[in-house]
């Protein structure tokens, strides 16, 4: 059997601050330079490895809530099957481990499609985790205006909008012209052809002709739902 | 075992045409507002749920024809087995649920190749439950004009062409220059390296030297027919 | 001084049925393959050049309309010099030459917002010429529903929708919700940064959500005034 | 002469809340719709033009203030001339018109390097005009991270920062990572060869490894300012 | 004033088989690698560049042609007055000096539209001068097949084809289709908006369906006119 | 069990030489336009429709050969079993069926790497059907020059070379310097990252500094092949 | 059974320095050209593959190391059972057989996050099999600087640097601004959406701030060790 | 007359170390952290603004040279003027003012086309200010290999190689297999059609089959000289 370990092959050089789990290191400073919660990004991990992060990070500080994303089907049965007292969103592909923060100011997330779901879902979770109090509308795509326009009161209610879409992205330049509450818009990869992968949605969000309108990476719901709760903590009335 | 769902996460809103079977969201009111049959994208969903959907716009319309598209082989399967009434097309990966309406108006779809068949059967299908008469002609790529001229004379008796392509898409070009009759051109995805899944093809047709010539999605199949059906409806001699 | 022919370099083969006017071939049959007027695409010829192709069209067809489009400033003020008949519109960049035809049916051209002017003039003056009847809304964008709203009684009663935008080009798919009339989306330039020429506008109305939306080259007026007067010609009712 | 206006074209039709200037339309209900100033786009408008509807929009609402952006050199000498209590800012290319309102929040509008000064100035001068405090630091690239951790207190006293940065777009991450107030990202088009006008910016901030980054359009310092007012006077403390 | 040389700065070095004008160097070997005559690239020369490089390769080679590509009009001015026994030909941008050689095999250049003709005239120069018969045919679009199919003899009897086309490119794959001689496509610039500057002719031609289409850089008529004289002249039958 | 023929379907129609096997249309004159055999495209078809494509083919013609290319490992075993006549190429992915044609002129096929050479055997395959002799010459890549200018001699020797590179795609350029033998240079997809599946390639090869080098689409072996036969079956001596 | 090799079919020809394995042909020269290692691309290579060419090349040069990179699974299991004097590294999917070089010179590979490790330890390896010694800083992301300026000492240390990096690839412009050693940069595939690929790493890398900062393709760890170990063995001190 | 200044506008904050001219803010400190010159760059600055930095940093290190680059014709002819004692290279476009570092170790520049000297000029000048002997040779492109081999034995004598090209870019991967001397290698914007600006030549060299081959940004000559400057520096033999 050959070696797997190079006896001249340095060992890398880490931070204090990062303990090392053998398969994946975990930050535990980051809360305290920005106030977030800890984050575990689910993909390209096992199931065995996100339990274990989840774990750690939840007896380091078993006060606050930690939030995975990105899991698989995989993972996702076995922390439903070894953490009892996590909460775990399929649609979203999200688990939710300690108590949450008590929910300041308001998030509204709206999203076109079916198929939005997801990423509408992981908004919603990392918003709620983030501090933020969060609202959801859903099929509310620019094909269908009337139910866009039945919900329009409650746009001008919320500190943060964050419109999810994909195809052409148009719901945020139409619910931008409604209101002038801060909104973020978030491309989806719904679509296929010439949607090349939620491009089209993206370019349409960052061409919006509504004025204000602030866009993250395609599919990206998780930092949209930082940024919204970050906002809307700010503007709690 | 985990919560999967989470107490302190409201519930989405949704509007109340919207019948929810849990898997998914009908909307039942888009024929009311244009005209056109209730249809499921069958992309992403699974075979139990488009047999679910389907049957439910059926029963709320017994009376007209409920549109399938996109169907994977299994639910094809499953649906030729317990909805023994559908019309089903494994080659558009379509089908049909109810009776069609009166044809109105000639939709006559012209393609390339062999390859474009998929395409070229979803927008003969997609045309015909939109209520207008189709015809097909197949095989007649710019690379064999003796194939397209032989048949010249039926484009002057359409009311709307519809023409399928991939690779160059040249052939709507060379169509546009044959008949004045409207023209929209589907673009596919049929080919390889510099072809870039459709982008050549989409590229031609949107510089076509044709004048008149108007342009679908990628592989768009069922948007071209729904368009050159209202085309042809309203031309109906 | 030299020779500017070369006696070895062989004559140019041309087709019978165009006319050379040494700086310009002028095709002399097209409107009897199509039934469509004579075009003069005005983009990389001179004024004089443009004038004499006009000319030489009315001349031959005294009785019908002669189009030039994609005019230059200059080529406007000389035609307005010495071509009396005809009639100039400096924002669409178009001259008109000639009687025109009687309209039949009723194209309704849409546009977003004021820097879309150039391009929706092009479809309304191609449109007329093309023989339908034409009518024009402005100003309603997607970040301004109300306007949209308050013309929506308008489109259905067209035979055929044009609607023209730029940025992000979320108007198609608007309005396509709100009708089934056929419609055919124009992309335009306007925009800057991550609108690429157009393109941003371009892939969002080849991704809209709206069924049975077709779409044309970016700023093509001309093509899709063609087509749209095809539809609404045999539409007449 | 030929006549330049068609008897035979009918005249567009326009909503009321507009005011036809004949070379512009201006809109009269955008503030009070979302209570935002109204803004004048001088791209593509000559002097006379913007000159023309800023004093149009400044007698209708003369206690509060109008912007114009993207003006040209000729436009601002013009206004300077013309209009004795605009303040003209060159290097922004804005001028506004009308008392400014009382600053609420503070934006703090961060920039890499010299060339990406006039996107910043039209940052600050749109922000100040929608209601928030500014403050600005310049020249704090990432490759020279000691000046930008000079300031690094004045990050988290604001109630939003808005990072302007052109080619590799990198200081919305480095900024990102040392705070955790909501952070809006500006590419600019500052860089050549394969900085493809401002997409390598906007890629780089668009994967920024800093959660909860947003981003605009290329070169939008306007959309990036009223968006960064509007979470602002929200958070004013 | 200022050294405009740097004594400490190295000469560079260059081949022996360089002669060194100052402004250019050319090169005085090619010929005798490849059979092929001296050529001139005049792009970014000036005029008195390019009549300096010109006279010195034909004082070289009084016996056999000198070729100079994409000429300025005051660099075709220019040789008129100072070469009387220069051909010059404004369209191609090209000019020829001394004897042409012994025309082996046939080339014909088939070109689509008129705003093709410079590139098609580069090709017929470029092929007579290294070496080949030519002869060529204009005007024969796509999407005015019957011009097409009136010239299909010529198609068979030549030895090489050259088919130019801009905008979809289309007109490789109907040639392609109608005879099995070696073509030769050349996609040009010309178009507008999705045209991307001649990708769109470019992809349509690397997609073409019909087998043996081999396609240079758009506009390159200089490379197809060496390709195809170089097949010609080995099958001069 | 549901219908899976529509009887108000209408039945595509097909031109007469097409044979319709149920699964595949055979297209029975191709030879008889263009002096070429018949060919089968493997791509997308299952092993029993290739057999059965191939059987027909060639019972309609046993006294030349049918090509077929792009063969699955599956479509290769079958064709192994029940066509003993076959000659099977594994590496080409391609199967003869049928006596070979005489072979006229020479055709070299030069490749770069290892990699390359399942599309430098396709080229072999197909030229060598096509009626031209065919050598090869693998592993000179722009790397190893040595290697090349070993070979040297044999690059003027041919009628005709095809060039055959992934990567960067530099070999066309320094063969196209070392002689000025008709080439026609394949880009493979072959590589990694910013290879973008053989863009860099194709783009290497169109921007050629070698003169008379054409390009055909990414991996399309079997169109160099087709192409560079005609070209030295033309040139035989 | 059909035959698999054609007895028609020439043999390709070879140079004489590459050893014929039958399934792989095996470079003997290279490391006498330019002082390289012998190297072994496993992409693409069944695991018997490479363990045969591993095994060749050891033989012939027991005296000094051979490299194998992109090992799969697979590969990486069989060469442990059959090669127990390999050392293999799983994260980097390497394997080094033979005794190591003596280190001369110092590259120090930084890079940003989990997710690039394997990118990072091809440099590592690569690197040291190349003939530098090489130490290694992991998890410094722009998002924690303080993690970086904690290393800042170690990289004025350095001969050479490698600095990898997903996402937005921000880490080279930031380490390039603290010090003036050489750095090379890696673009890594880590991202999801607007990355494609890699492709912003990529143009961020490409257009850093920071002078003299030079970027190797996406994921090309082999390259960039390549070259730093050149630098770092001249740089010896 | 309008104010120009808002005196609610809020001055920009700048660190200490930056030295503001009004038009321009000069960094003091960057020699001191990277050892490197002070460099001016001209692109966007008026000649007097080139001017006025020039002298400001020369003023403050009389004893060691500082580099201006990307200068007009306009500005080199005003320093041309007003400083006597800059060596201007109207090739380059660069000044240098004070005297030169003694030069350490060898930079050998070789650059494939005429077209290219002004980047290879750059890379020369850049890295002789930055402390590298240098040397260069030119006019050694691919299609030529005889030129370059006839330099062959200079190339392994260098420190560091710098390879220039345009159009396919192939250059470096030939002299890459040809020696093991460090290299960067520049792209040039130098090409038409599908170079797309130098992103074909900047493919290329990033797909380079060579291994160790390193590449900056198109037209990038300044940062290939500050890199090979530093790696030849520390080579000094």
């Amino acid at each position: 059997m050959a070696r797997v370990t190079d006896p001249e092959r340095p060992e890398p050089e880490r931070p204090a601050s990062v303990a090392d789990l053998g398969y994946a290191r975990v930050d535990l400073d980051r809360a305290a330079r920005t106030g977030d919660p800890e984050v575990v990004y689910g993909a390209g991990k096992t199931p065995a490895q996100v339990l274990g992060i989840l774990r750690t990070l939840h007896e380091r500080h078993p006060d606050r809530a930690v939030l995975a994303t990105r899991l698989t089907g995989a993972t996702t049965e076995l922390l439903g099957r070894d953490l009892p007292d996590a909460v775990l969103d399929p649609v979203a592909r999200t688990a939710v481990l300690g108590p949450l923060p008590e929910p300041r100011g308001r998030v509204l997330v709206v999203s076109a499609g079916t198929s939005d779901a997801p990423v509408a879902a992981e908004v919603v979770t990392t918003a709620r985790v983030h501090g933020a109090g969060v609202e959801q509308v859903e099929d509310v795509g620019v094909a269908g205006l009337h139910r866009l326009l039945a919900v329009r009161d409650r746009l001008d209610e919320a500190d943060c909008l964050v419109v999810v879409a994909g195809m052409e992205g148009a719901l945020p330049s139409v619910v931008g012209g409604l209101t002038g509450v801060p909104l973020v818009a978030v491309p989806t990869s719904v679509g296929y052809g010439a949607s090349f992968g939620g491009l089209a949605a993206l370019l349409g969000m960052l061409n919006s002709c509504a004025p204000g309108v602030t866009v993250v990476n395609i599919d990206n719901g998780y930092g949209a739902g930082v940024f919204a709760a970050r906002v809307a903590r700010g503007r709690d009335r």
